[in-house]
């Protein structure tokens, strides 16, 4: 029975026999000794394996290649050597499988360029190890901060007929052959069905049916575009409170990336620190000034005065009525406030049609949550919960109300105020590891003419 | 503040003061005081609001229609009524949301067909309610087991290119206009594309670096088949772990279904009580022998043997090679064990290709795990990690290897025995819940046709 080597190593115990499988990170062999350093994945150090020459393999375990796996049979004893605590001195070393010197990962400095093309071996690396980990222990948070607050978790709908309203960054889902005549009541789904960019709506009807819900799934976007910042395929975690407005909201958003933060560095501290070490200096101190920060409060009005004040020459112009860009979003969270800020109260015309209208006629209760280094990274709102209203403001925007009868519906009985977010979670896991790519934080990330894997 | 009703039964204290917030269940009104069953999705019963005479809006509370949303402030007193032990008296009664008599889920019986007509209101009604609490429940409890043993949470792909080699079940992802031409080249990803009808094979990869790992995510098939077992669209749960074998695999199943039986029974108590009542009678009786029941291993072989020597009249013909059919397994299950079963080494013939081969040259290490009511729950094997053996099977099974090369480089460098299972989500709360039709534990069910929401 094999043991972990991060449970090895956090329960050792000078003496203890135990067995450990991994895979060879590096060989280096003497005349009487070879030092192999074995990674099973669930940490970045590895463990040191001392095999000496009296093993019936000494020879072949000198010649072990990077990437080999083993399986070693062996006692536990503290190590002379520095930087680690504990070496396991071999009793046995059974060569699983070989690895030659054809394997692409020889252990020396590779680019994330390179890395991409070779993703199925990527998670093997220190860095996309570490980043692969952090994003598991990440999401196994998120699901333990709703079910410690007795949100209901809601698995919304991939594919969908509802927002397929000809919006150009819809996939296409179908049975159909390519090339057959468009007869869409021949499909599948007897209608033009997409992949879902979002499980807000679906969210909703939940919302008013246990209060407190989430969602943590994957969404797509068509869009062509080439940045390190987008993929077409990402997942998305989307709560969603009846009851509740927009403080409410702001209050669970503030909330949720403070837990995050401090969870990934109490408890992710090893893969952090090697982050802050080789990724992004200072990302530790980023991260805890976050999770320690109040969060400010300030109104879209406010958040353009304050731009136009500064004197600051943006590419962006800033002026009412227009959205704000990333260098407003990090000006604002970096250089006014120092810290997280939440904007509130955007004008109505560029949100969408959902969002709850305010009294001065012209803003909707939005927000957005501005961090340091990155702008955005939760938007969200309180939905229009008056049934007049909503449908006013459909026509108003040429939302076609007929295929949404389901959502008007939830406004018809039993309606209340209710509020939600939306939260990247691949942005997010940027944010905390400080990786610049998107690409880099998804195990097989699927872009414009890249589907691999 | 609110308290979410649940919380406040838990933690009840007579004369507390407190605020609610849900929707009516019904209302019995009086000529002095009017009794409110409010339910905010938190639990079965939900909290009986006692309004008097003295509230201003007493006459419209009395009038309220089921379905309403109400926001109650009140004190918590000790309910001389059978069935609860606390009452709210209210002192506030405020009307949040109207519903008047269209509302379509009016206090009496509804078929779950009509009610899958209304999935936007569904999950306000008793059983529905449960249904979705106790998935949520399950699927927190699933992430929780595998965290506490140190698997690696993973995000495999849903868009996928590799595993489209015209299979028939495929929904196919596109960006090009319908009905134009099939020029795959200048389509999205540059190829043709499709939905995912497992994360295994970049489980594998995952697992081969990070040891044990689990998948959670949805998947697909485009089967035109209207069965109360099948949908499009649905939650799989699979595992993997390397250096492992069959029995270990087995062992890890078996650990699995254990602990989510004993989670449902110990941590959803109520609901399951409603389930035994309302939905099959028996249920909790089933799950816990399941919870409490030693496993059985039995070879496919004997598993033949057995059926064959029954004397039952099966339809579908028991032999040697032919795969086990609903009937058969559960007969497997009921009769012959009394419980729990594993079968193991199923003839190749019947199986994938990446299954591991078994020395007598006719079987492959597959599992699966048979339940009683249902038959099979879990499949899964030993993957063939021997590179010549694989790429042999697949050239008898007439499988490209061009299209999985990445999966066979994890055969040339730093192989290992591995093994892993899949277990249908839904499958598992519709054994978990007695219900019958996968339609009504899927929020929004997909199937030929049946896209809405």
């Amino acid at each position: 029975m094999k043991t972990r080597i991060r449970t090895l190593l956090a329960g050792g115990a000078s003496g203890r026999e135990c067995v450990v499988a991994g895979w060879v990170r590096s060989v280096r062999a003497a005349k009487e000794v070879a030092f192999v350093t074995l990674n099973d994945g669930s940490d970045m150090a590895g463990l040191q394996v001392v095999a000496g020459k009296d093993l019936a393999n000494f020879d072949p375990v000198c010649r072990l290649g990077t990437g080999a796996a083993l399986r070693v049979h062996g006692t536990l004893v503290e190590s002379p050597a520095a930087g680690q605590q504990w070496e396991l001195h071999a009793t046995n070393v059974e060569i699983v499988g070989e690895a030659d010197d054809a394997y692409p990962l020889q252990k020396k400095r590779h680019t994330f360029e390179y890395l991409r093309t070779i993703a199925h071996l990527r998670p093997r690396t220190n860095t996309l190890g570490a980043v692969f980990r952090l994003r598991s222990h990440l999401a196994q948070a998120v699901h333990r901060f709703f079910a410690e607050r007795d949100f209901l978790y809601a698995h919304t709908p991939i594919i969908t007929a509802s927002d397929c309203e000809g919006a150009g960054e819809l996939f296409r889902v179908t049975t159909l052959d390519a090339g057959a005549p468009p007869d869409f009541d021949q499909d599948f789904f007897g209608q033009r069905t997409g992949l879902t960019v979002s499980g807000q709506l679906e969210g909703e009807l939940f919302a008013l049916a246990f209060s407190d819900i989430y969602t943590f799934g994957p969404t797509f976007r068509a869009e062509n575009s080439n940045t390190p910042r987008h993929a077409a395929e990402f997942w998305m975690i989307e709560p969603e409170m009846a009851f509740a407005d927009l403080a409410d909201d702001a209050e669970l958003a503030e909330e949720f990336i403070r837990y995050l933060c401090r969870f990934s560095l109490e408890e992710c501290a090893d893969d952090m620190a090697f982050f802050d070490k080789h990724i992004e200096k200072g990302l530790v101190e980023r991260i805890r000034q976050v999770a320690e920060a109040d969060f400010v409060r300030m109104d879209y009005g406010e958040a353009i005065e304050r731009l136009q004040r500064s004197g600051t020459a943006f590419s962006f112009p800033v002026e009412w009525g227009l959205d704000l860009q990333t260098e407003h979003e990090r000006y604002l969270s970096e250089q006014v406030v120092g810290g997280p800020v939440f904007i509130l109260n955007y004008p109505k015309e560029i949100k969408a049609f959902y969002m709850r209208q305010n009294n001065d006629g012209r803003t909707v209760a939005a927000m957005d949550l501005l961090v340091p280094k990155v702008g955005e990274i939760i938007g969200g709102s309180q939905r229009e919960e008056r049934l007049d209203r909503l449908t006013a403001r459909m026509t108003e925007m040429g939302v076609s109300q007929e295929p949404l009868w389901w959502y008007l519906d939830s406004r018809r009985w039993g309606s209340c105020p209710h509020a939600g977010f939306g939260l990247g979670f691949e942005r997010l896991v940027m944010y905390l590891t400080g990786m610049d790519n998107i690409r880099d934080v998804i195990p097989f990330p699927r872009t414009p003419r890249h589907a691999e894997f």
